[in-house]
């Protein structure tokens, strides 16, 4: 199959703000793209060749849409997996495939196909039903305080919750949920990994999750991270040993976290271009959605390697915003050395809501988180 | 005007492989765009937000897509500049402007400009027609040998003949021309220059074209280029004249040569980003394409510096091959260190026409030009 040639046609299932950074990386190579998404406004629609307006969670509307691909990749977990297991058996290359889709799906399946293949992680209980729960802390097999995650996708930032007292239960919708123990963790890390369709592999250097001291929120994401290199290597090692054991083919972004004896427990992964990986993009030889498409048509991978330090910022609406969106001191912030904004284009800003990131690269790591520090500061996604 | 959201419309004249890449950039940043190209291929219509298919050299075409534009830049320089005028007057923001424009884009007005404005530039003399040459040399007044440059664009690869004997006149075309005196040059260099509204400026590292020994063609754009600190220093600040001559917004890239004598004589600019620069994408901070739009927008201008070494080999069809194209070995060349290659999607080859390019990074630079070696003569652009 040559893919640097018209009669190749790779499909992307979602058309959002990951999906438009991996066809950046398909005009480079040349590469016809088809993208299927529900929105009307989906970011990627300017940037591929052809956009179909469909259902992702639509049995039909996937396949037919898979039919017409000879390479079908995901920017977004939650899509209909039968379509893509019927679509495999037809002949069509799906990355990440079915199989590995069904697992990461279901949060309960995950964390036991981490038990199973012998991968550290939170010890959990899984639970058919939220009210179960209840039951369990009474007959004392499962005590406060715990996380209490929905398996499933769909909840909207609601998914998870802290749960220290009886009271905290309240309200939670009355579904399929695991009970994870808190691990009082050092650090939160991620590794990514890619494994091109031959297996062969390569790792990103560890990122680090720097959080808000009180609003518990990720501020930064720091490359390398600021740990020893025994840390740093087993965390590789066992992003590795997750990417093997799912077989996986394209990128898997492995979080987890590095507990106070400097152990490592995988805490989930996601089978695509992550988040945490945008540093990449200014910062490594081979950002992480080249390596993607690498890894999908089976390509050589690229150097994995940092040019420099990164940090990214994450972009989100400042509280108490709501409304056309407006990007407050957007030069102060380009005046920074070594920064690069990237705004995702959504017209409406709301609090929280992810409208964008910053990337802050410096041969000194320091130095960089300095200068983050002042872009966090300084930049404000508000309303007009 | 904020640049960051919808009301604002960016146009560009020209919807080749250079405006693609600005494209990419005007993603990043969510910029709203518009592109006029004649051709039904061109490689920007999946890329911008409005297509116009039109012809550049027409005054009604260009000055109505210029009307729909808060800013109008090109990446071509072979343009209607009456209708640019006229759109300055109206009160559109156009970069290059309309008199720089103008100047370049007849090679006998930009040789003048430099003498007028005080930059070394190869001595030469200006002819209304070329058969007014013959009579020059008969009258002693020019001497063989020397380069025959056609003033004007449009010639397509014939504008520029070097002049030994009367017989290498023959054939040429009867129009404004310019006699250039042979420079034989130790090095061909170019440096980009970024200016912003407000006059702020940043300079590229000199780069270096290495020549092919026997074919005369430019093989490999080295950054930073292999020479003296003290001649860089020069090379740098004569093009930083240039740009201040020109009152120059946008990015200027200045082609010079460096003598046997390391001086530093400017041969031509162009107004926009360049094949020069294309090392920058992967080499630099701050890209070409990202400083273009920083400028022409009058952002902040980004770091120029290099965060690796960098050197570009242009990927052109070769000897002998016609039709649609095959890239013979690429995944060989993807295996190679720090190696991008950039598919410009054309899909049709012939003999020197350029398909693309490949950027070769590394922090030793000697190390990339080895690497770089390999590449061109590896990779082949053939037809099926």
């Amino acid at each position: 199959m040559n893919y640097f040639s018209s009669d190749f046609k790779l499909g992307i299932l979602g058309g959002g703000q990951l999906g438009k950074m991996l066809l950046y990386e398909t005009r480079k190579f040349d590469i016809y793209t088809l993208v299927l998404d529900p929105g009307d406004e989906a970011p990627c629609k300017i940037a591929c060749n052809e956009f179909y307006k469909g259902d992702l969670l639509d049995f039909e509307t996937v396949y037919n849409f898979g039919k017409k691909v000879n390479v079908l990749t995901i920017e977004i977990e939650n899509v209909n997996v039968d379509a893509l297991e019927k679509l495999e058996k037809e002949g069509v290359k799906v990355y990440p495939s079915a199989k590995t889709l069904r697992t990461i799906q279901n949060k309960g399946k995950q964390k036991l196909f981490y038990v199973d293949h012998n991968i550290p992680t939170a010890p959990f209980s899984r639970f058919a039903y939220t009210e179960e729960i209840e039951t369990a802390i009474n007959h004392g097999s499962l005590q406060f305080p715990f996380v209490w995650k929905s398996t499933q996708f769909g909840y909207d930032g609601q998914g998870v919750k802290i749960v220290k007292t009886y009271s905290d239960l309240e309200g939670l919708p009355n579904v399929e949920c695991i009970a994870e123990e808190m691990i009082p963790f050092k650090n939160e890390l991620a590794v990514i990994v890619a494994r091109n369709v031959s297996g062969h592999v390569a790792t990103y250097p560890v990122v680090e999750m720097e959080f808000h001291p009180e609003a518990n929120q990720v501020e930064y994401v720091i490359c390398p991270a600021r740990i020893d290199k025994e840390t740093a290597k087993k965390a590789q090692l066992i992003a590795l040993k997750v990417s093997q054991a799912f077989n996986h083919t394209g990128l898997l972004a492995v979080e987890m976290f590095q507990t106070q004896n400097d152990e490592i427990l995988v805490n989930e992964v996601a089978p695509r271009p992550h988040n945490s990986g945008h540093y990449s993009i200014e910062g490594s030889y081979t950002n992480q959605f080249e390596q993607h498409i690498r890894a999908i048509l089976n390509l050589p991978l690229g150097k994995t390697d940092s040019k420099v330090g990164g940090i990214m910022v994450n972009l989100v609406g400042e509280e108490g915003y709501e409304g056309d969106v407006v990007y407050e001191n957007m030069e102060e912030i380009m005046q920074m050395e070594g920064v690069t904004p990237h705004i995702y284009g959504k017209r409406k800003t709301r609090p929280f809501r992810k409208m964008g990131h910053v990337t802050i690269v410096n041969k000194d790591i320091n130095e960089a988180r300095k200068i983050a520090e002042r872009v966090k500061n300084t930049i404000k996604v508000i309303s007009k």
